[in-house]
């Protein structure tokens, strides 16, 4: 039996799992790959303090600090079911192993909603994006499509006007979706084009994308886009299912949190970082909501004399 | 008329500027002297990724990453007084420098209440802290006493159980003030030793703490007790004060926030890091809380048309 088990290893569970060691809590880190969203970014610039770093050896720092201190790791097991028990909790993992603490943050993160088209997974970090506050400023000057006429896409594309010289809004639908204030901000905007009927069919390029391929939905024709961006915003898929029975989600599939303490709805299960309501995924905003969560829980496992 | 004034050159103040900077959002950053509690903190164990770092050092990275972008910055000014004007805010400094923006935000950070006493500010670092979450793993093994009877010392000298192998609780009252729950668990632990109507006179030591003398207040006998380390939880000095018509403050002297979006009272009017009623004063989280307010911040401004 644990006191803690920490679900994740990316910034706000590996963060999580430095605090719960310096404060001697019994802790076991259960995470897949280490890995998650930041693995996938080439350049990391707005990391406080460090100007420029890549995911991956962002990442490693973030294991060697961790691996510092005195803390169980499960790596390359996977969460499938998290259990309520009388006084505690069982986490059953995709190998079938069981462990049991007293409480549980779940910081497993968020995974973008792919395109699923040739091109994509290839060009990611290589003007592939889903995410404008990390990498519109790379793309200065340059031309970028926006896959998504949601609120987040239209976000995108007007962060997007500070540094491209032009952007296309691509919507699969026939209507946006967006708020009518960022449509009509986007339509004063001559940077900005929007094409509705747009399904996207392929991302070609070279080392990095230079041209995006769509079908007029209507027509059935093929056009091409000259784009050496492009930002996907078409949702996010929940990887906190494995607690549905215990919190409740968002319409967004994220799980829902009181922002202060990071508590979900059941005593001892606190959640952070980009899987939470939290409404910005940002790497420095996931390692302080660890933190935050982390020294939540352990006020909550003294108060109720659990430590 | 900047967009934004930036208020505070901490680790919240200067996230917030990073982030504003990279929205190309025309700021301006005010700080008395880009240093604060952080500068004051020898060793940085906890900032995610870096296993140790001295808070000056810390704090120049911080500024030279803020500084790689386009941002204005007045260094040296201390902030007076905010206005709230019709349609925006007008910053008084204490040279009496008029600033204007259509937002705020305040990230001005934390005092806390100083001893007064012979010794004090000399070893501040060298055994004297104000932080157990940071500072505890250095004193494995050693004694150490805890300055402050409310819930905030009593949690200090549980945590430190875990390391310091001997505590004393030092009250300036006859009665603790802490919660039952927190006085339980501490006459529950034999490291702890509590005194009551102690006034504390003096700290000694060469290069590091070795001695606190005390005053037992109806004897008015003189007391020594050989510490190596004096943690100090007496409260905190508010420094949001010059906005006190705009923003309401818990009990604690801290604005209130929504913990959500980091809006105060006023629209427009933002609050990010230790300032905060945010319930843990941590630099990651600090961090974390000023580019979630710079974003909401952003937010704000665009839904109300004025970038």
């Amino acid at each position: 039996m644990f006191d803690l088990i920490i679900v994740g290893g990316g910034p706000a569970g590996i963060t999580a799992g430095i605090y719960a060691a310096r404060k001697k809590i019994n802790t076991l880190l259960i995470s897949k790959d280490f890995a998650g969203q930041v693995g996938k970014i080439s350049s990391i610039d707005n990391w406080p303090g460090t100007e420029n770093i890549s995911g991956i050896e962002f990442l490693e720092n973030l294991k060697k600090h961790l691996k510092r201190f005195t803390i169980d790791i499960k790596e390359g097991e996977e969460v499938f079911e998290i259990r309520k028990e009388k006084d505690s909790f069982e986490i059953t993992t995709s190998q079938k192993n069981k462990y049991s603490a007293r409480a549980i943050i779940i910081a497993s993160g968020v995974k973008p909603r792919l395109l699923g088209v040739p091109g994509e997974k290839e060009f990611i970090g290589r003007g592939i994006s889903y995410c404008s506050t990390c990498d519109a400023p790379f793309f200065e000057g340059k031309t970028v499509a926006v896959i998504g006429g949601g609120n987040a896409g239209f976000e995108d594309a007007l962060d997007l006007t500070k540094y491209a010289k032009k952007i296309y809004i691509l919507e699969f639908s026939s209507e946006i979706r967006a708020d009518e204030i960022l449509l009509e901000q986007a339509k004063k905007n001559k940077k900005i084009e929007i094409i509705l009927s747009a399904e996207v069919k392929e991302i070609k390029g070279k080392n990095f994308v230079s041209a995006l391929f769509y079908q007029e939905k209507e027509s059935k024709k093929m056009k091409e886009l000259a784009v050496e961006g492009v930002f996907v915003q078409i949702g996010h898929i929940s990887v906190g299912g494995f607690a549905k029975e215990l919190v409740d989600f968002n319409e967004k599939n994220e799980i829902k949190i009181d922002f202060q303490t990071n508590e979900t709805k059941t005593p001892g299960l606190f959640a952070a970082g980009d899987v939470t309501s939290i409404p910005f995924k940002q790497v420095v905003i996931a390692a302080g909501e660890g933190a935050k969560a982390l020294l939540s829980c352990h006020k909550w496992l003294k108060n109720n004399n659990k430590i």
